[in-house]
């Protein structure tokens, strides 16, 4: 991970300083780094050996990620950021836009080394983050969006990209292809595991744990799991629906919302469903071999239902 | 030319007719096509052979390109681009925005079938695309840009990704060093021409034929080589720069500065600066056998800076 990091810290230095500056703001504020630490530990399960090409890859799923936040807090005007103010509100929309493009770039540059199935597996699972926004925004502040249609935003969002880290570093780590496939599938369902927590943590997370704004799911309209089983609730979901399409909310209503949602089966609901998807990603696991890297990615995925308040 | 026309719109399918709706917008509403057509010329010109790699490779040019007219229309507010209303306009910020995302993602998957050099060359180019534009916004309501500066601006922007165009064509096409680099020399050269000539229309142009609004360099305080000559003018210069440092200006101070503009030697200056580039494109030329195809670069060349009201 250390060579990870040095590798997406030269790979934003640029001759504008500032456009490297606002790199340097979302990605040196830290995150989880889960895309780039699946994909090492897909690779080091299935026997790869260290080597420039997976921690190109590593470092390319960040660069991806960090330009789809960036672009992300100017679409839903999110505030914090792993735990810093958002690049656009430090920046303005103007520089923060161009700053995600050029984290694109330089993530397509790393991939250069890279065969061609390769360039098809990122860019799948960076064109389903795409869509997967576009079916998201239009489904903003409609209260009645489907559990599958939820899981199919999450998927999209978050899970298709973490199985692409998992699939995309076994197979240059050689693996079978029976392996490739089994730390893929580990790889979706870890993703869909973290991102339903994530949106339990947008309505139950301790905001200095969080590193970003709480309630923001709700205050944008956005069709989350929790949200949704909160709303389907008896007594208290028709109440949640009415706030939930408002286009203004003010702080006591959001404040309120979530205290409502708190009295639902939601919250449960939702880890529960998270927790689903964790034995799946365990479940995955059994074929590949043992070792301290498989170890490592079955605890991620315990760690990764675990975060709570 | 109209194979690449069909792998930009194969390109742009995805799941989200949305997301497809919004490139086709972008992408069908025409466009001069210089970048791919630079590219299949230049591969032609050295000997090339029709093949899927110098397709994808020009489609992918044309994707960026789009890209990154989406982006700037949100960060420029412009309203009207090639023609059509501007994406952000009849789609919102938040889908133009991710459908830009969407073409950068689609033009790296283009790129699968490319060697590292290449890549390298097309991510170059788009780094310098990101760069220019933080220098140009840096420079933003900035009255005494020099010319060096306003130079540096429009190679970073336009003349960096058509001399890759013609680079990336000659060098798939199998030319010689010497070839890929006078092609490239003439790829630059061709893209500074073009981009003043650009800006010269800006104040100048016909807006039916121009297909994008008039005077929006000046109504955005953008500093273009027509604009910082006019500035410099000894009668005007003094009331040009004060109107346009305004961040608010009213329709009849744009026409009135436009105007004035006009009365200064602002527009012959700047065309003869892209005709100076022209000559140098033309002289790059020089060492590149005789063909049709190096005809129409050097006709392109003509076309480039003939373009007047």
């Amino acid at each position: 991970m250390e060579q990870v990091e040095a590798r997406i810290r030269s790979s934003i230095d640029c001759e504008e300083n500032l456009l490297t500056d606002i790199c340097r703001h979302v990605i040196g504020a830290g995150g989880k780094r889960i895309r780039p630490g699946v994909a090492l530990l897909s690779n080091k399960a299935v026997g790869g050996k260290n080597g420039d090409d997976i921690i190109n890859m590593a470092a390319s799923f960040e660069l991806i990620h960090s330009a789809t936040l960036i672009h992300d807090d100017i679409n839903d005007l999110g505030e914090i950021r792993r735990g810093r103010e958002a690049a656009y509100k430090k920046y303005g929309v103007q520089k923060a836009l161009i700053a995600g493009d050029f984290l694109f770039v330089r993530s397509f540059r790393l991939g250069g080394t890279w065969d061609s199935r390769v360039v098809q597996m990122v860019a799948d699972a960076a064109t389903a983050i795409a869509e997967s926004e576009i079916v998201q925004s239009s489904h903003e502040f409609d209260p009645s969006v489907s559990q599958e249609v939820c899981e199919k935003i999450i998927e999209g969002k978050t899970a298709k990209i973490i199985e692409a880290a998992a699939m995309v570093g076994s197979y240059l780590g050689k693996g079978s292809d029976d392996q490739v496939q089994k730390l893929a599938a580990y790889g979706l369902n870890l993703g869909m595991a973290f991102q339903i927590v994530d949106d339990i943590l947008d309505i139950d997370g301790n905001v200095s744990q969080l590193g970003k704004s709480k309630g923001v799911d709700f205050i944008d309209g956005k069709p989350t799991l929790p949200l949704m089983f909160a709303i389907e609730d008896p007594q208290f979901g028709g109440k949640l629906a009415k706030m939930f399409v408002k286009r203004e909310k003010t702080k006591q209503e959001v404040e309120e919302a979530l205290r409502l949602v708190q009295k639902t089966e939601a919250v449960n609901r939702s880890y529960k469903i998270a927790e689903d998807y964790k034995s799946k990603a365990l479940q995955n696991l059994e074929g590949i071999p043992d070792s301290v890297f498989k170890e490592s990615l079955s605890q991620l995925a315990e760690m990764v239902v675990s975060r709570r308040k």
